[in-house]
Protein backbone atom coordinates (compact mmCIF):
# COMPACT_ATOMS: atom_id res chain seq x y z
CA UNK A 1 0.00 0.00 0.00
CA UNK A 2 1.21 3.54 -0.94
CA UNK A 3 3.03 5.20 1.63
CA UNK A 4 3.02 9.51 2.39
CA UNK A 5 4.39 11.60 4.21
CA UNK A 6 3.22 15.28 5.01
CA UNK A 7 4.60 18.47 6.13
CA UNK A 8 1.63 20.63 8.00
CA UNK A 9 1.80 24.10 9.67
CA UNK A 10 -1.05 24.85 12.28
CA UNK A 11 -1.74 27.91 14.40
CA UNK A 12 -2.60 25.95 17.30
CA UNK A 13 -4.43 28.84 19.76
CA UNK A 14 -7.69 27.04 19.31
CA UNK A 15 -7.12 23.54 19.45
CA UNK A 16 -6.56 20.56 22.00
CA UNK A 17 -3.11 19.66 20.54
CA UNK A 18 -2.30 17.48 17.92
CA UNK A 19 -3.48 13.86 19.29
CA UNK A 20 -6.90 12.69 18.46
CA UNK A 21 -9.17 12.53 21.58
CA UNK A 22 -12.52 11.48 21.89
CA UNK A 23 -14.95 14.39 21.48
CA UNK A 24 -12.11 16.49 20.94
CA UNK A 25 -11.23 19.14 18.53
CA UNK A 26 -7.34 18.27 17.73
CA UNK A 27 -5.51 18.69 14.47
CA UNK A 28 -5.28 14.79 13.74
CA UNK A 29 -9.05 15.07 13.94
CA UNK A 30 -9.56 17.71 11.47
CA UNK A 31 -6.70 16.34 9.15
CA UNK A 32 -8.47 13.18 8.71
CA UNK A 33 -11.54 14.63 8.61
CA UNK A 34 -10.35 16.55 5.55
CA UNK A 35 -9.28 13.66 3.09
CA UNK A 36 -13.09 12.31 4.32
CA UNK A 37 -14.30 15.64 2.77
CA UNK A 38 -12.64 15.29 -0.75
CA UNK A 39 -13.74 11.36 -0.51
CA UNK A 40 -10.32 9.67 0.53
CA UNK A 41 -12.04 7.54 3.02
CA UNK A 42 -10.44 5.52 6.20
CA UNK A 43 -7.11 7.84 6.40
CA UNK A 44 -5.73 7.59 9.60
CA UNK A 45 -2.70 9.45 10.04
CA UNK A 46 0.35 9.08 12.25
CA UNK A 47 2.31 12.57 13.38
CA UNK A 48 6.39 12.96 14.07
CA UNK A 49 5.18 13.63 17.77
CA UNK A 50 2.46 15.03 19.65
CA UNK A 51 2.19 19.04 20.17
CA UNK A 52 0.04 20.40 23.71
CA UNK A 53 -2.50 22.46 23.34
CA UNK A 54 -2.32 25.86 21.86
CA UNK A 55 1.56 24.45 20.34
CA UNK A 56 1.94 25.73 17.07
CA UNK A 57 3.68 23.89 14.45
CA UNK A 58 5.54 25.53 11.31
CA UNK A 59 6.45 22.01 10.04
CA UNK A 60 5.35 19.19 11.64
CA UNK A 61 5.47 15.52 9.77
CA UNK A 62 2.98 13.03 9.40
CA UNK A 63 3.09 9.92 7.37
CA UNK A 64 -0.80 7.85 6.00
CA UNK A 65 -1.24 4.88 3.87
CA UNK A 66 -3.86 5.17 0.86
CA UNK A 67 -4.26 2.18 -1.02
CA UNK A 68 -4.03 3.78 -4.30
CA UNK A 69 -1.27 6.60 -6.24
CA UNK A 70 -2.66 9.73 -5.24
CA UNK A 71 -2.05 12.87 -6.91
CA UNK A 72 -0.51 14.56 -4.62
CA UNK A 73 -0.79 18.43 -5.28
CA UNK A 74 -4.46 18.07 -5.86
CA UNK A 75 -4.99 16.06 -2.94
CA UNK A 76 -2.98 19.11 -1.40
CA UNK A 77 -5.15 21.80 -2.61
CA UNK A 78 -8.23 19.66 -1.94
CA UNK A 79 -7.26 19.33 1.79
CA UNK A 80 -6.35 23.34 2.36
CA UNK A 81 -9.13 24.06 0.78
CA UNK A 82 -11.45 22.45 3.69
CA UNK A 83 -8.69 23.45 6.26
CA UNK A 84 -8.42 26.99 5.30
CA UNK A 85 -10.72 28.21 7.68
CA UNK A 86 -9.40 25.98 10.58
CA UNK A 87 -6.11 27.44 10.96
CA UNK A 88 -4.21 24.37 9.56
CA UNK A 89 -1.60 24.50 5.70
CA UNK A 90 -0.40 21.11 4.40
CA UNK A 91 2.57 22.40 3.37
CA UNK A 92 3.65 19.41 1.12
CA UNK A 93 3.10 15.55 0.55
CA UNK A 94 5.13 13.50 -0.75
CA UNK A 95 5.39 9.56 -1.76
CA UNK A 96 7.48 7.54 0.97
CA UNK A 97 9.08 4.00 1.05
CA UNK A 98 6.18 1.67 2.29
CA UNK A 99 8.67 1.71 5.91
CA UNK A 100 8.99 5.37 6.44
CA UNK A 101 7.49 6.15 10.50
CA UNK A 102 7.57 9.74 10.84
CA UNK A 103 8.21 9.26 14.81
CA UNK A 104 10.27 6.36 14.41
CA UNK A 105 12.70 7.88 11.63
CA UNK A 106 13.00 11.54 12.95
CA UNK A 107 16.83 11.80 13.31
CA UNK A 108 16.01 15.76 14.63
CA UNK A 109 13.25 17.82 16.08
CA UNK A 110 13.84 21.73 16.21
CA UNK A 111 11.42 23.62 18.49
CA UNK A 112 11.69 27.32 18.34
CA UNK A 113 10.02 29.62 21.25
CA UNK A 114 9.11 33.32 20.87
CA UNK A 115 9.35 35.38 23.85
CA UNK A 116 8.43 39.20 23.24
CA UNK A 117 9.78 41.24 26.17
CA UNK A 118 8.02 45.46 26.56
CA UNK A 119 5.40 46.23 28.13
CA UNK A 120 2.87 47.02 26.06
CA UNK A 121 1.02 43.77 24.95
CA UNK A 122 1.58 42.20 21.32
CA UNK A 123 -1.27 42.21 18.73
CA UNK A 124 0.34 41.25 14.98
CA UNK A 125 1.73 38.33 17.55
CA UNK A 126 -1.22 37.72 19.34
CA UNK A 127 -1.07 34.11 20.66
CA UNK A 128 2.06 33.70 19.24
CA UNK A 129 4.49 34.54 21.72
CA UNK A 130 5.23 35.02 25.15
CA UNK A 131 4.43 38.34 26.15
CA UNK A 132 6.92 39.00 29.50
CA UNK A 133 6.29 42.82 30.73
CA UNK A 134 9.49 42.94 33.29
CA UNK A 135 12.70 43.60 31.29
CA UNK A 136 14.70 40.44 31.11
CA UNK A 137 18.67 40.54 30.96
CA UNK A 138 19.35 38.73 27.76
CA UNK A 139 22.74 38.11 28.80
CA UNK A 140 22.29 35.74 32.03
CA UNK A 141 19.36 33.71 29.60
CA UNK A 142 21.84 33.72 27.23
CA UNK A 143 24.69 31.69 29.85
CA UNK A 144 21.62 29.62 31.33
CA UNK A 145 20.44 28.42 27.79
CA UNK A 146 23.77 27.58 27.12
CA UNK A 147 24.30 25.22 30.44
CA UNK A 148 21.96 22.55 27.92
CA UNK A 149 24.15 21.82 25.30
CA UNK A 150 25.07 18.00 25.25
CA UNK A 151 23.96 15.05 27.57
CA UNK A 152 22.09 15.11 30.63
CA UNK A 153 19.30 14.11 32.35
CA UNK A 154 16.62 16.10 32.00
CA UNK A 155 14.46 14.77 35.33
CA UNK A 156 13.96 18.19 36.71
CA UNK A 157 12.57 19.47 33.01
CA UNK A 158 10.21 16.81 32.24
CA UNK A 159 6.59 16.45 33.09
CA UNK A 160 5.83 14.02 36.26
CA UNK A 161 3.15 12.40 33.29
CA UNK A 162 6.02 11.62 31.08
CA UNK A 163 6.27 7.98 29.88
CA UNK A 164 9.55 8.38 28.26
CA UNK A 165 11.77 5.21 29.33
CA UNK A 166 15.09 7.52 30.08
CA UNK A 167 15.07 10.85 31.27
CA UNK A 168 18.48 11.41 29.71
CA UNK A 169 18.80 13.41 26.18
CA UNK A 170 21.12 15.01 23.95
CA UNK A 171 20.92 18.62 23.02
CA UNK A 172 22.58 19.22 19.78
CA UNK A 173 21.41 23.21 19.51
CA UNK A 174 21.00 25.64 22.27
CA UNK A 175 20.70 29.26 21.44
CA UNK A 176 19.55 32.40 22.10
CA UNK A 177 18.97 35.38 20.36
CA UNK A 178 17.59 38.61 20.50
CA UNK A 179 15.93 41.08 17.72
CA UNK A 180 15.01 44.79 19.31
CA UNK A 181 12.24 43.19 21.76
CA UNK A 182 11.75 39.55 20.61
CA UNK A 183 14.08 36.74 22.21
CA UNK A 184 13.99 33.62 20.41
CA UNK A 185 14.91 30.70 21.56
CA UNK A 186 16.12 27.67 19.26
CA UNK A 187 16.55 23.99 20.44
CA UNK A 188 17.43 21.19 18.59
CA UNK A 189 17.88 17.27 19.55
CA UNK A 190 16.65 14.06 18.44
CA UNK A 191 13.46 13.80 20.50
CA UNK A 192 11.99 15.52 23.85
CA UNK A 193 10.50 14.85 26.94
CA UNK A 194 6.76 15.88 27.79
CA UNK A 195 7.30 19.63 28.41
CA UNK A 196 10.90 19.87 28.42
CA UNK A 197 11.14 22.73 25.88
CA UNK A 198 8.63 24.98 28.21
CA UNK A 199 10.18 23.54 31.36
CA UNK A 200 14.07 24.74 29.52
CA UNK A 201 12.26 27.79 28.54
CA UNK A 202 11.15 28.40 31.89
CA UNK A 203 13.72 28.20 33.76
CA UNK A 204 15.61 30.49 31.45
CA UNK A 205 13.13 33.14 32.12
CA UNK A 206 13.57 33.10 35.59
CA UNK A 207 17.21 33.82 35.57
CA UNK A 208 16.02 36.38 32.89
CA UNK A 209 14.06 37.80 35.68
CA UNK A 210 16.84 37.75 38.41
CA UNK A 211 14.27 35.48 40.25
CA UNK A 212 16.98 32.64 39.99
CA UNK A 213 21.00 32.85 39.67
CA UNK A 214 23.25 31.01 37.81
CA UNK A 215 24.13 29.22 40.42
CA UNK A 216 20.70 28.10 41.79
CA UNK A 217 19.72 27.53 37.93
CA UNK A 218 22.50 24.66 38.15
CA UNK A 219 21.73 23.75 41.19
CA UNK A 220 17.66 23.01 40.50
CA UNK A 221 19.00 21.59 37.05
CA UNK A 222 21.30 18.79 38.47
CA UNK A 223 19.11 18.46 41.13
CA UNK A 224 17.23 16.14 39.21
CA UNK A 225 13.81 17.06 41.49
CA UNK A 226 10.68 18.41 39.40
CA UNK A 227 9.31 19.73 42.18
CA UNK A 228 12.19 22.58 41.80
CA UNK A 229 11.58 23.71 38.02
CA UNK A 230 10.26 27.14 37.42
CA UNK A 231 6.74 27.42 35.54
CA UNK A 232 6.80 25.93 32.27
CA UNK A 233 6.54 28.19 29.56
CA UNK A 234 2.97 28.85 28.36
CA UNK A 235 2.20 26.78 24.66
CA UNK A 236 1.67 30.10 22.62
CA UNK A 237 5.28 30.84 22.27
CA UNK A 238 6.22 27.40 21.51
CA UNK A 239 6.76 26.35 17.55
CA UNK A 240 7.41 23.03 16.42
CA UNK A 241 9.74 24.10 13.79
CA UNK A 242 11.07 21.05 11.64
CA UNK A 243 11.08 17.71 11.95
CA UNK A 244 14.19 15.96 9.94
CA UNK A 245 14.92 12.27 8.54
CA UNK B 1 -0.40 72.96 27.22
CA UNK B 2 1.56 69.80 27.58
CA UNK B 3 1.97 67.82 24.20
CA UNK B 4 2.51 64.34 24.28
CA UNK B 5 3.81 61.60 21.48
CA UNK B 6 3.02 57.99 21.20
CA UNK B 7 4.34 55.00 19.48
CA UNK B 8 1.50 52.34 18.72
CA UNK B 9 1.45 49.03 16.71
CA UNK B 10 -2.40 47.78 15.34
CA UNK B 11 -3.22 44.83 13.33
CA UNK B 12 -5.36 46.83 10.72
CA UNK B 13 -6.99 43.84 9.10
CA UNK B 14 -10.83 44.59 10.99
CA UNK B 15 -10.04 48.33 10.93
CA UNK B 16 -11.37 50.86 7.75
CA UNK B 17 -7.76 51.98 8.27
CA UNK B 18 -6.28 55.09 10.86
CA UNK B 19 -8.10 57.86 9.77
CA UNK B 20 -11.61 59.05 11.71
CA UNK B 21 -14.90 58.54 9.70
CA UNK B 22 -18.04 59.19 10.45
CA UNK B 23 -19.87 56.11 11.74
CA UNK B 24 -16.40 54.46 10.85
CA UNK B 25 -14.50 51.75 12.38
CA UNK B 26 -11.38 53.22 12.56
CA UNK B 27 -7.80 53.05 14.54
CA UNK B 28 -7.63 56.67 15.25
CA UNK B 29 -12.00 56.53 16.88
CA UNK B 30 -10.74 53.56 18.98
CA UNK B 31 -7.85 55.04 20.14
CA UNK B 32 -9.58 58.27 21.62
CA UNK B 33 -12.44 56.14 22.92
CA UNK B 34 -9.86 54.64 25.26
CA UNK B 35 -9.17 58.26 26.25
CA UNK B 36 -12.09 58.57 27.69
CA UNK B 37 -12.52 55.38 28.76
CA UNK B 38 -10.19 56.13 31.37
CA UNK B 39 -11.64 59.44 31.92
CA UNK B 40 -9.08 61.67 29.98
CA UNK B 41 -11.61 63.73 28.22
CA UNK B 42 -11.26 65.94 24.54
CA UNK B 43 -8.42 64.56 23.63
CA UNK B 44 -8.03 64.35 19.96
CA UNK B 45 -4.99 62.21 18.27
CA UNK B 46 -2.93 63.47 14.99
CA UNK B 47 -1.19 60.69 13.63
CA UNK B 48 2.01 60.63 11.33
CA UNK B 49 -0.27 59.64 8.30
CA UNK B 50 -3.47 57.91 7.36
CA UNK B 51 -3.15 54.25 6.84
CA UNK B 52 -5.62 52.15 4.42
CA UNK B 53 -8.19 49.64 5.66
CA UNK B 54 -6.04 46.29 6.26
CA UNK B 55 -3.07 47.84 6.74
CA UNK B 56 -0.84 47.57 9.74
CA UNK B 57 1.59 48.96 11.83
CA UNK B 58 4.13 48.58 14.05
CA UNK B 59 5.45 51.89 14.63
CA UNK B 60 2.66 54.13 13.77
CA UNK B 61 3.48 57.62 15.61
CA UNK B 62 0.45 60.23 16.88
CA UNK B 63 0.93 63.66 18.90
CA UNK B 64 -1.73 64.81 21.27
CA UNK B 65 -2.33 67.50 23.78
CA UNK B 66 -3.57 67.82 27.54
CA UNK B 67 -4.23 70.64 29.47
CA UNK B 68 -2.48 68.24 32.88
CA UNK B 69 1.01 66.70 33.34
CA UNK B 70 0.02 63.11 32.66
CA UNK B 71 1.51 59.99 34.57
CA UNK B 72 2.44 58.37 30.68
CA UNK B 73 3.46 54.59 31.85
CA UNK B 74 -0.07 54.75 33.92
CA UNK B 75 -1.90 56.31 30.67
CA UNK B 76 -0.19 53.77 28.52
CA UNK B 77 -1.47 50.91 30.59
CA UNK B 78 -5.20 52.32 31.39
CA UNK B 79 -5.79 52.75 27.40
CA UNK B 80 -3.34 49.21 26.76
CA UNK B 81 -6.37 47.62 28.73
CA UNK B 82 -9.21 48.70 27.19
CA UNK B 83 -7.67 48.26 23.57
CA UNK B 84 -6.24 44.77 24.39
CA UNK B 85 -9.20 42.88 22.09
CA UNK B 86 -9.03 45.67 19.53
CA UNK B 87 -5.80 44.54 17.84
CA UNK B 88 -4.39 48.04 19.13
CA UNK B 89 -1.88 48.45 21.36
CA UNK B 90 0.15 51.82 22.30
CA UNK B 91 3.83 50.95 22.49
CA UNK B 92 5.21 54.61 24.06
CA UNK B 93 4.07 57.57 25.39
CA UNK B 94 6.26 60.42 26.36
CA UNK B 95 6.29 64.18 26.51
CA UNK B 96 7.16 66.32 23.89
CA UNK B 97 8.04 70.19 22.90
CA UNK B 98 4.35 71.71 22.29
CA UNK B 99 5.27 72.84 18.69
CA UNK B 100 6.07 68.83 17.89
CA UNK B 101 4.28 68.21 15.02
CA UNK B 102 3.60 64.22 14.29
CA UNK B 103 3.12 64.42 10.54
CA UNK B 104 4.79 67.82 9.47
CA UNK B 105 8.22 67.05 11.36
CA UNK B 106 8.80 63.39 10.64
CA UNK B 107 11.69 63.12 8.34
CA UNK B 108 11.66 59.08 7.37
CA UNK B 109 8.77 56.81 6.95
CA UNK B 110 9.34 52.96 6.79
CA UNK B 111 6.75 50.80 5.41
CA UNK B 112 7.91 46.69 5.06
CA UNK B 113 5.60 44.47 2.72
CA UNK B 114 5.49 40.94 3.04
CA UNK B 115 5.24 38.37 0.37
CA UNK B 116 4.84 34.67 1.37
CA UNK B 117 5.59 32.70 -1.63
CA UNK B 118 4.35 29.34 -1.78
CA UNK B 119 1.69 27.14 -2.30
CA UNK B 120 -0.09 26.69 0.71
CA UNK B 121 -1.94 29.01 2.57
CA UNK B 122 -0.30 30.72 5.68
CA UNK B 123 -1.88 29.78 9.19
CA UNK B 124 0.93 31.59 11.39
CA UNK B 125 0.94 34.44 8.92
CA UNK B 126 -2.84 34.96 8.05
CA UNK B 127 -3.67 38.57 7.26
CA UNK B 128 0.02 39.26 7.66
CA UNK B 129 1.08 38.70 4.33
CA UNK B 130 0.40 38.79 0.65
CA UNK B 131 0.31 35.15 -0.26
CA UNK B 132 1.31 34.47 -3.79
CA UNK B 133 1.06 30.51 -4.96
CA UNK B 134 2.74 30.87 -8.35
CA UNK B 135 6.50 31.04 -7.98
CA UNK B 136 8.01 34.48 -8.29
CA UNK B 137 11.40 35.02 -9.60
CA UNK B 138 13.63 37.06 -6.54
CA UNK B 139 16.68 38.12 -8.54
CA UNK B 140 14.38 40.04 -11.16
CA UNK B 141 11.97 41.42 -8.87
CA UNK B 142 15.02 42.49 -6.75
CA UNK B 143 16.19 44.35 -10.07
CA UNK B 144 13.25 46.64 -10.34
CA UNK B 145 13.13 46.77 -6.83
CA UNK B 146 16.41 48.51 -7.05
CA UNK B 147 14.96 51.16 -10.08
CA UNK B 148 12.94 53.03 -7.02
CA UNK B 149 15.87 54.49 -5.55
CA UNK B 150 16.61 58.06 -5.67
CA UNK B 151 14.30 60.96 -6.71
CA UNK B 152 11.40 59.69 -9.16
CA UNK B 153 8.08 61.10 -10.86
CA UNK B 154 6.29 58.10 -8.93
CA UNK B 155 3.05 59.34 -11.08
CA UNK B 156 2.39 55.67 -12.73
CA UNK B 157 2.61 54.61 -8.64
CA UNK B 158 -0.08 57.00 -6.76
CA UNK B 159 -3.76 56.59 -6.61
CA UNK B 160 -5.55 58.84 -9.15
CA UNK B 161 -7.49 60.38 -5.55
CA UNK B 162 -3.85 61.65 -4.58
CA UNK B 163 -3.74 64.94 -3.30
CA UNK B 164 0.29 65.36 -2.96
CA UNK B 165 1.16 68.58 -5.07
CA UNK B 166 3.89 67.17 -6.49
CA UNK B 167 4.68 63.34 -7.81
CA UNK B 168 8.18 63.53 -6.90
CA UNK B 169 9.42 61.33 -4.10
CA UNK B 170 12.95 60.21 -3.06
CA UNK B 171 13.44 56.91 -2.32
CA UNK B 172 16.33 56.71 0.11
CA UNK B 173 15.81 52.40 0.92
CA UNK B 174 13.96 50.14 -1.74
CA UNK B 175 15.69 47.07 -0.66
CA UNK B 176 14.21 43.36 -1.02
CA UNK B 177 15.03 40.39 0.82
CA UNK B 178 14.26 36.67 0.84
CA UNK B 179 13.89 34.07 3.90
CA UNK B 180 13.04 30.53 2.67
CA UNK B 181 9.55 31.55 1.11
CA UNK B 182 9.18 34.73 2.37
CA UNK B 183 10.09 37.85 0.56
CA UNK B 184 9.93 40.96 2.22
CA UNK B 185 10.57 44.45 1.00
CA UNK B 186 11.54 47.12 2.95
CA UNK B 187 11.42 50.96 1.92
CA UNK B 188 12.14 54.69 3.16
CA UNK B 189 11.35 57.90 2.59
CA UNK B 190 10.79 60.93 3.34
CA UNK B 191 6.86 61.05 2.69
CA UNK B 192 4.39 58.62 0.18
CA UNK B 193 1.89 59.36 -1.96
CA UNK B 194 -1.34 57.58 -1.85
CA UNK B 195 -1.30 53.67 -2.44
CA UNK B 196 2.71 54.27 -3.22
CA UNK B 197 4.21 50.99 -1.41
CA UNK B 198 1.52 48.95 -2.64
CA UNK B 199 1.21 50.22 -6.45
CA UNK B 200 5.22 49.27 -5.84
CA UNK B 201 5.12 45.96 -4.63
CA UNK B 202 2.22 45.44 -7.35
CA UNK B 203 4.68 46.09 -10.23
CA UNK B 204 7.74 44.32 -8.28
CA UNK B 205 5.78 41.37 -8.11
CA UNK B 206 4.58 41.54 -12.17
CA UNK B 207 7.88 41.44 -12.63
CA UNK B 208 8.20 38.49 -10.45
CA UNK B 209 5.68 36.48 -12.06
CA UNK B 210 6.88 37.18 -15.59
CA UNK B 211 4.08 39.15 -16.34
CA UNK B 212 6.16 42.04 -17.31
CA UNK B 213 9.70 42.24 -18.12
CA UNK B 214 12.14 44.42 -16.51
CA UNK B 215 12.16 46.52 -19.85
CA UNK B 216 8.53 46.70 -19.39
CA UNK B 217 8.48 47.63 -15.80
CA UNK B 218 11.02 51.04 -16.85
CA UNK B 219 8.48 51.62 -19.50
CA UNK B 220 5.25 52.04 -17.31
CA UNK B 221 7.64 53.39 -14.29
CA UNK B 222 8.91 56.63 -16.93
CA UNK B 223 5.48 56.56 -18.92
CA UNK B 224 3.57 58.65 -15.86
CA UNK B 225 0.99 56.78 -16.57
CA UNK B 226 -1.11 55.51 -13.83
CA UNK B 227 -3.79 53.43 -16.08
CA UNK B 228 -0.09 51.10 -16.94
CA UNK B 229 0.55 50.12 -13.46
CA UNK B 230 -0.27 46.73 -12.25
CA UNK B 231 -2.56 46.24 -9.74
CA UNK B 232 -1.79 47.68 -6.17
CA UNK B 233 -0.52 44.59 -3.80
CA UNK B 234 -3.28 44.22 -1.25
CA UNK B 235 -3.38 45.78 2.44
CA UNK B 236 -3.12 42.86 4.29
CA UNK B 237 0.94 42.40 3.94
CA UNK B 238 1.65 46.29 4.44
CA UNK B 239 3.16 47.63 7.63
CA UNK B 240 4.07 51.11 8.66
CA UNK B 241 7.39 49.97 10.17
CA UNK B 242 8.84 53.72 12.04
CA UNK B 243 8.56 57.15 11.43
CA UNK B 244 11.60 58.96 12.43
CA UNK B 245 12.19 62.50 13.67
Amino acid sequence: MPRYKAVVEYNGTNFEGWQSQPNGNTIQQLIEKSFLAINLKKIKIFGSGRTDSGVHALGQVFHFDYNEKLDCKKVLLGINHFLKKKCISVLSIITVNDNFDSRRDAKLRTYKYKILNRLASPVILENRVWHIKKCLNFELMKKASESFLGIHDFTTFRASSCMATSPQREIILSDLKKKNDEIIYLVKSRSFLQHQVRSMVGAIKAVGESKWSLKHFDEVFKSKDRNRCAPPAPACGLYLESVEY
